[in-house]
Parts: structure tokens; C-alpha cells; sequence
């Protein structure tokens, strides 16, 4: 399929995540023919998804159409497309709806939710990376606690009301946050006819501590703050198993559930046809330090999915917005260098720090030089996702819904729009 | 199942809607015990949802959590149940969640679309009715552009630019003009491969004119800003055929389409178990002059499903949210009129008017002594609206949007979050 009209070098960009949309948008009036390929017509804010996921935000506001971004750039092109195979041979992408001609080809396809290669866990517990799954946890909080009203069975009505979030990192802890402040503002009232004292949320991380790539201080603040809000925070904790019931963890320990959140993990995006690409711990495709996949001469990765290795990050850059942004605009200077044949320049990340938040007035930041939580934090958390969330409706909207749930403690958007069918999960987790 | 608590009159309510909603609300602090059951945990703002489907606003934001509604109502419970039978003779409704027993029945569930029984148009067209359906509305207009782009079929590609709405009342009027907008000013720049003149939008009017229980100037106006704006309004057009690929109507004239949007009508949603009940035109269930259904001596029906003569309104009144509001509010009264042995008030309904948009800066209003179009009837039509939308912060998120919408000519909710499977549609369809 010929998908461009110019005599340009064709860049395909496979992904319109933080990095697609930097060297996209970096490359505008460049002599390039860019076509950026993804499954969603949309640019997804992944930080925020856990506040759609708990009735916080409306999904539309943390996605943006990915056409809107592009509109006035003459040498972007788009296609909804699922790329199902890489063929360097030919420099082409398969994808379900035709193959695309490249010269050049970022894969900015970033991350997905990690089981470790535990069946019985991806097919029983809820995971957070896309907005259908972000809504998919949304339904299945709000069905559960629907459920535990009518539920004579007393273990069967305790596991509606239990969740277990899995994974200390960020997401998790924001999740396990969220909904501590669901139970402890909204459903409280929505409910009265339950004991909301039943309700338990539990964090468990494999870890010495939360947010184990933070300061000392942000984890044990994090710690500290949820545990205050009811979040029963559990450390050096692994989970062995999932049963849709039952949830085990470290060997024998056992909790009876029916809403388990897998935050665990994240692994590369790995598109099937990169034979000689070397594929490091955690599915990342090794690049050399302009991102370049090792083995291939016109070959880039960048983000999440990018594994580099530098004096200062000897064991990758950490899997965050930043890497992805800086790495998509220094390999937009460098796509430019290499086509007019001169040297690209090494990729020199730098470290703007981490935040998280864990709930009303309650957040972590780590900046190299200052470290501070609590209230200052949390604004400071709120600007930045602000300023980094896409277009100007999505941060009013965003904003409005901020200003409404502080001052009102409440979750406007705990709409169960789609039922979430734990049936069929069920059926196709037996069929395991 | 014993559902209430105290030794009041049981009143079980079928349905969240404008007329639900407004006699459990009206009945607060009264000796009854009321519980409503509805399929969704949320009110749905029926007059916008074709703004939903053609990326105006999010699904959220027209969609209420009931149980906020009634937060502080003591004497109010709430169940997400799907009401399969009523019981008259031991004065028990059946749901999937099981049996619940009441004093008094208010069955308020409103209307669903009417296909006249064609399965075929059933299967293969769109209605709006719900949420989800506006969804899928939403997604298949986007997906048939996408689909477009990459369709080397000529035939095929102009029958993906194709829409044909079905049916021109308010729903019908207001969606092809949203879709005239979405062509003009959003579309055009989204796809600037497409040739947007190839983008046809047609509403079908089976009677003499669009708008027929409006006045003749309001049909008339309403018709003149639909053509300024593109719509091919075609009326005495009567669809008899719908496969998927091909309208026929007028018997023997047909238009390539994959695209047909159906608000050609709607029909009482009854639940069975009224045996001694007429059910008359349009699946209504006829009552007294005050809401009791015939033929019982504790069961009521309000809003779309009921169908009452009163010599002013001989054909019963129309299908809109203020006869629901109005009727809610009189049973409310009534019933306790009722509860304490007194006689009830015959219902008398008071026309508030009607109105309809077509496009920004363009509506029709008809008020009874003022009938008037444009930019004047527009503010009132987004003023009334806004009034009626239930909730805080469902205002200030749909009146920034609205803002946003106007002042850039966008449409920012142009996403596509979940797919809507067309294959899937049509294996259905040809299964029929």
C-alpha cells in the first residue's frame, strides 16, 4: 500500500503515546513524510486513568484525538491500525488493515500490564493501562458493592467489598489512595445499607517499600498517608496466585476477594519481526544511545519500550512521560541529522524528578534537590498533570472536575455506563 | 426477598428517569417506604444524547449517579435490577436480583425505540436511546471515516460517507444537524484525504413534514437551516428496508449507506405481567386521569409508558420529559392521597412548549402564544437544557464543552473508546 505522496523519506511512527506525538509533532515542516499508526484514534493520558477508573474523571477528558493534535502539520498522516508484524527485509509494517512502506520506523508503542506469565492472574484480576480497562475497574467496583447489598452469603458479601491492589509503584498507590477516599466519602453515603467498616482495601508490593524507585522519605510518607485513610499497606508481599476468589500470596497466606487491581508490572510492547533485535529484561528492545535497535540501520525505539544503557542509567531510563517526551524530541534533531548524512547526537536524559499522589492534600514529590509531601506537593502534582494533559477543553474539564470533587468530596462520574461481565471473564478464566 | 424495613406503604418505582425521579423526590420525608429499580446505577439525560454520539460532550456528563440523586432521602432505597415481571397477584415485581414485594407499583420506564417490528432495520441501524447506544453511534461514524480513508472501493467508500437518519422529530432533527456540523467544521479538517463533498447526511420524514407536532413555521425554519447546512431533508420518505449496505425506501428507491441512524419512533417499554391492562398505539398502557393503570387498583404508570385521554389531550399527551416531570409530581400527591383514604386529583397537564435545535445559532421554539427561530431560540434551547441536566458539576462540565464546541468549531470528544464491531452486527443480522 503506498501511503505517502511526496518523494520524502517515509518515518513511520508506530504509537501516539507521550513519545509518538513529541518526534511527530518535532518534525513538523520537516522534509519527512510522517505516518503515525495506533490502535486508538486517541492519545491516552495514562497518569490519570485510576481517577477514571474510580469515578473521578470522564474518560473523554484524559483522551485526545490524535487527528485534533496533527491538524495543521501538511506532512502527518494517521491510520487506526493494529501493526501486526515488522518486516525489515522489505522495510514494511503488516497491520489489519494493509501493509506501509517505511525508510524510517519508530516503534513508540511504550508498555503493557505485565502477569509475569501468570494465566490465572491476567484473566481473573483488572489491569489499567487503556481507557477501556480503566472503565472495565470502574464497573467492576461499583457492581461489586451493587452485588454485596443483596448478597446473603456473609464470605461471598466480605470478597465484594475487598479489593487488593498489586503493585506499590505510582499507579498502584494512587489507585489504593482513590479508593480509600471512594469509601471514605462516597460510597459511605451511596451505601448506607452496608457496613462500610467491611470494606478493605489492601496494597501489596514485592518490595522492602512503595514507590521503591523514590526517596526514603516519599515511600514512608505515601505509607504513612494511606495508612491514615484506612489502605492497609502490605510490604514484602507477593501474590502467587488468583483464582477469581481467592487471592494467595506469599505461599500461604489467603484473602477472599472479588476486585483485584494488577498493578504489578509493565513489559515492552513488542511488535513480532525484530528477529535480530536484542530484547532485555522487562520485553525492552535494546537501542544504542540515539535509540537506534541495535542489529538494524533504520530501526528507533523510544519510551517505555526502549531499553539504553548510559554512564548514568546503567540499567535503563525509568519508564515514565519524561523519557518518552525527551527521547521523541531528541530523535526528531536526530532522524533529520542522520537523513542529511551527518552524525546523530547521544540522548542525555534529564531528570525532572517523580510525584505521586495518594488523596486529598496528599502527595509525594522528589525533585533531585528537594524532596517534599503533603499539601504543596499535591498542588504541585495537580499543576504538572494539568500542563501535560492535552488540550485546552480536557484541562478544563479536568480542572472543573478537580474543583467539584475537592469541595464537594465527591465522585460525579461513578456511572457503571458498560457492565463489566465478570460471567464471561469467569467462563474464560475456567477455560484456562 | 423483604425489601424495606419500616411498617409504611411499599412503593417500588421501574425506572430512573424525569418521571421517576420526580415522584420518589416529591415523596421525600412522607410515611412510605420507596424503592426504585432501574437497570443502570445512573439517570440518563435523554435530550442529549445525540451530542454524545456526535462528540460533543462525554457520556458522563449526561449520565447522574441516582443514588447522589437521593443521598439524604431516608425513607429511599435503590437497587440496579432489570425488572422481568410484575406479579399483580401477590403484589411482587420479579427482577434478576430477585423478588420484591410493594403496596404500590409506579411503572415509569419510559419508552424504547420502535422498529415497527423490522427485524432486519433492527439489526443493521443505530438507534440512540441509552448511553451505550450513543456510543456506538459515535464510534461507527468515526470508524466508517477511518474505514473510508483506507477503502479503495469507490461504491463502498461513498457508502461509508453515507448517513441516513431515520425519522424526523427532535432526535432526528438534532442528529443530522450535529452531523452537518461535525461534517463542516470538524470532519473537513480531520480528514483532508477524503473529499468531504462525498459526505452525504439525509433525514427521512414519513409524514408531510420534519417537526410534524410543531408548528408550521418551526418544520418549515427547521428544514431551511437543515438544507443551508447540507442535509438532504427528504420528506413523505418512508424506509422499508435496511440490509446493511443498502436503504430502500419509497418502495422502490434505494441509497448505499453503512451509516443509518433510526429515531423513527418509540414504543412503551412494557414488562409483562399486566394482564388486565389495555395496552393501546405505541405500546402505552392506558390509565385513569390520574395515572392509575386500568383494570388495577395499586398500579401506576407515568410518563412515555402511559397513555391517558383527557378532553383536552384526547390521544394522550406527548411523549416528553414534562409530561413525565408533571405526571411524577401529581402521583406523588395522589398516592398519598390515596395512603390516607382521600380522593385523587385528576392530572392536568400544563404545555410548557416545545423546541428543538438544529446547529449553532439555530433552533425553533414553540411556546403557545410565541413561536419563534435562531439565534434567540438557540440560547434558550441551551439555557432549558442546562437547567434540566441533573447535577452540579454535569452543568459546569457541559456548559465548557459547549463553550470550547462554539468558539473553535470542535468537537473534542471525537474518540473512539470502545470499538463498535460491525462484523459481529451483521452475523446477528444475517442469523435473523
Amino acid at each position: 500500500m503506498k501511503n505517502q505522496t511526496t518523494q520524502f523519506p517515509k518515518v513511520i511512527i508506530i504509537g501516539g503515546g507521550f513519545g509518538g506525538i513529541q518526534i511527530a509533532k518535532k518534525m513538523n515542516k520537516k522534509e519527512v513524510d510522517l505516518l503515525m499508526l495506533d490502535r486508538h484514534n486517541y492519545h491516552t493520558f495514562q497518569p490519570l486513568l485510576y481517577q477514571v477508573a474510580t469515578g473521578g474523571l470522564e474518560p473523554d477528558s484524559i483522551a485526545f484525538p490524535l487527528r485534533k493534535v496533527f491538524q495543521d502539520q501538511k506532512n502527518f498522516n494517521f491510520r487506526v491500525a493494529d501493526v501486526k508484524h515488522i518486516n525489515p527485509e522489505n522495510k514494511s509494517v503488516t497491520t489489519d488493515i494493509g501493509d506501509f512502506d517505511y525508510d524510517y520506523l519508530v516503534i513508540a508503542t511504550g508498555s503493557e500490564t505485565n502477569f509475569f506469565g501468570q494465566k490465572e492472574i491476567e484473566h481473573f484480576s483488572m489491569p489499567m493501562k487503556t481507557v477501556p480497562e480503566a472503565l472495565n475497574l470502574r464497573s467492576l467496583i461499583l457492581q461489586n458493592f451493587e452485588e454485596a447489598l443483596v448478597e446473603k452469603d456473609l464470605e461471598r458479601k466480605q470478597a465484594l467489598m475487598t479489593f487488593v491492589v498489586v503493585g506499590g509503584g505510582p499507579t498502584g498507590v494512587e489507585t489504593a489512595g482513590a479508593l480509600a477516599e471512594l469509601k471514605n466519602h462516597v460510597l459511605v453515603h451511596d451505601y448506607p445499607e452496608l457496613d462500610i467498616h467491611n470494606m478493605k482495601i489492601y496494597l501489596f508490593e514485592g518490595s522492602e517499600r512503595i514507590l521503591e524507585p523514590f526517596s526514603l522519605q516519599a515511600s514512608k510518607k505515601a505509607k504513612e498517608f494511606l495508612q491514615n485513610m484506612g489502605v492497609i499497606v502490605m510490604e514484602k508481599t507477593r501474590v502467587n496466585h488468583y483464582d477469581g476468589d481467592k487471592v494467595t500470596y506469599n505461599t500461604t497466606e489467603t484473602i477472599f476477594t472479588k476486585g483485584v487491581v494488577w498493578s504489578a508490572g509493565v513489559k515492552g510492547a513488542i511488535i513480532p519481526g525484530l528477529e535480530k533485535a536484542e530484547i532485555v529484561r522487562g520485553g525492552r528492545i535494546k537501542t544504542t544511545n540515539f535509540n537506534l535497535v541495535e542489529g538494524y540501520e533504520n530501526i528507533f525505539a523510544i519510551g517505555d519500550l526502549a531499553y539504553m544503557e548510559t554512564p548514568e542509567w546503567p540499567h535503563g531510563h525509568p519508564g515514565v512521560a519524561q523519557t518518552a517526551i525527551q527521547q521523541g524530541q531528541q530523535l526528531a534533531d536526530n532522524l533529520i541529522r542522520i537523513i542529511n548524512n551527518e552524525k546523530p547526537h547521544p540522548f542525555n536524559y534529564f531528570d525532572k524528578g517523580s510525584m505521586a499522589t495518594v488523596g486529598r492534600n496528599k502527595a509525594v514529590v522528589d525533585l533531585k534537590y528537594w524532596k517534599f509531601q503533603g499539601f504543596f506537593a499535591w498542588l504541585t502534582w495537580m499543576f504538572i498533570h494539568l500542563l501535560f494533559l492535552v488540550g485546552f477543553r480536557n484541562k478544563a474539564v479536568t480542572l472543573i472536575n478537580w474543583i467539584v470533587n475537592y469541595f464537594s468530596y465527591d465522585r460525579g462520574s461513578r456511572v457503571i455506563i458498560r457492565k463489566f461481565n465478570r460471567e464471561s471473564m469467569m467462563e474464560e478464566g475456567k477455560a484456562v
